[in-house]
């Protein structure tokens, strides 16, 4: 097999695979942000990433197998989490880098295109639904340890905490079209912060409830 | 002017070009659920609805200007808040009711079709924002009746409080693609009421803390 053929992620680092991986996501997101997830035409981005289009085809396939590849590696690339030993401080980190992420013009416009892409192609949900994976495990370590400092209640549920965290700012983003500023995100992480001490993140609680 | 050049949602309800209106919207709502608003075909939602392309070119002109009468139509048929007495049963019938929708085969699909239409269409955007203010102000009286009985601090926002009871809702929907049960819209009530209680959503509160 040779290094061109090797999956997507397991390239040996700054070798001519992952040079290449490199220019074509740049261009493919460059062109997601710019024209939308239907305008997306591999020979555009081979030209754009100046890689060979028979390269590009045999690589990544389809639209959206790009898409799915381009989400891996901004998975991959984001941010780790912040850790400031108290649960409020910890989710505003959070909530303020998902607010810079979607404020900013290239990421915002591209996360847009991919989460409408995502509500017509089944493939682009999952590449979706696995960066979301990996950004919400990368931060739940943060509730958990609010639970052993005794912050929030056991049994509290650290992903639905951490989508709490985020489900405001999209709301925004997709569906309200108010401002997205750093207050926003502030209140959001306020909000997730509250309901989780409050034990509104218990699991199992609400079968029990009324 | 005659009756079918009255503005839409001034016409006499009953009329006829009530009758064609009702028949035009439905077909659109079919069409969308269906196919997606990129597929939507002013000639196709004629010849469903059995209505002449004149009146309906004439009267709707595009795409968007069809779906931003859907909308107008869906906020005004759209059900009353409930009042229970208590904001956590009041939020929960809210978010029951938004689960509803979003679960329903042809209301879930018309709903992921037109946030998708709105990421890259401002009039569709606009109309999405419009629709969501009218719910909004329908729901936003039960917070401000707890903020009367004391149950949220004075100067809660509660337009905020009744977005944050949706926003874990379309979140799933959109992103994360977790199940959209009642339990999740129970939690997403008990957490807006218990985050409101808090004071989480008191008016200028961010701008002062840290």
């Amino acid at each position: 097999m040779s290094a061109d053929e090797t999956a997507a992620g397991t390239v040996r680092p700054g070798g001519r695979t992952a040079r290449v991986r490199a220019a074509v996501l740049r261009a493919a997101g460059d062109a997601l942000a710019e024209h939308g997830f239907d305008h997306l035409d591999l020979a555009d981005i081979a030209r754009r990433a100046d890689v060979g289009k028979t390269t590009l085809y045999r690589r990544w396939r389809s639209p959206a197998g790009l898409v799915a590849d381009l989400l891996m590696d901004m998975a991959e690339q984001s941010l780790p989490r912040t850790e400031t030993g108290a649960l409020l401080t910890d989710l505003r980190a959070n909530a303020r880098l998902v607010q810079r992420t979607l404020t900013d013009p290239r990421q915002g416009a591209l996360f847009k295109a991919v989460i409408a892409a995502a509500t017509c192609d089944p493939r682009t949900a999952d590449a979706l639904r696995r960066f979301y994976d990996i950004r919400i495990r990368e931060w739940a370590p943060c509730v958990e340890q609010a639970v052993s400092r005794g912050e929030v209640p056991d049994g509290t549920d650290s992903h639905e905490v951490i989508r709490a965290v985020s489900a405001p700012l999209y709301y925004r983003l997709l569906i309200s079209g108010d401002p997205l500023d750093v207050a926003t995100a502030d209140r959001a992480a306020e909000a997730a912060a509250t309901a989780a001490r409050g034990g509104a993140y218990v699991r199992g609680k609400m079968e029990v409830a009324h």
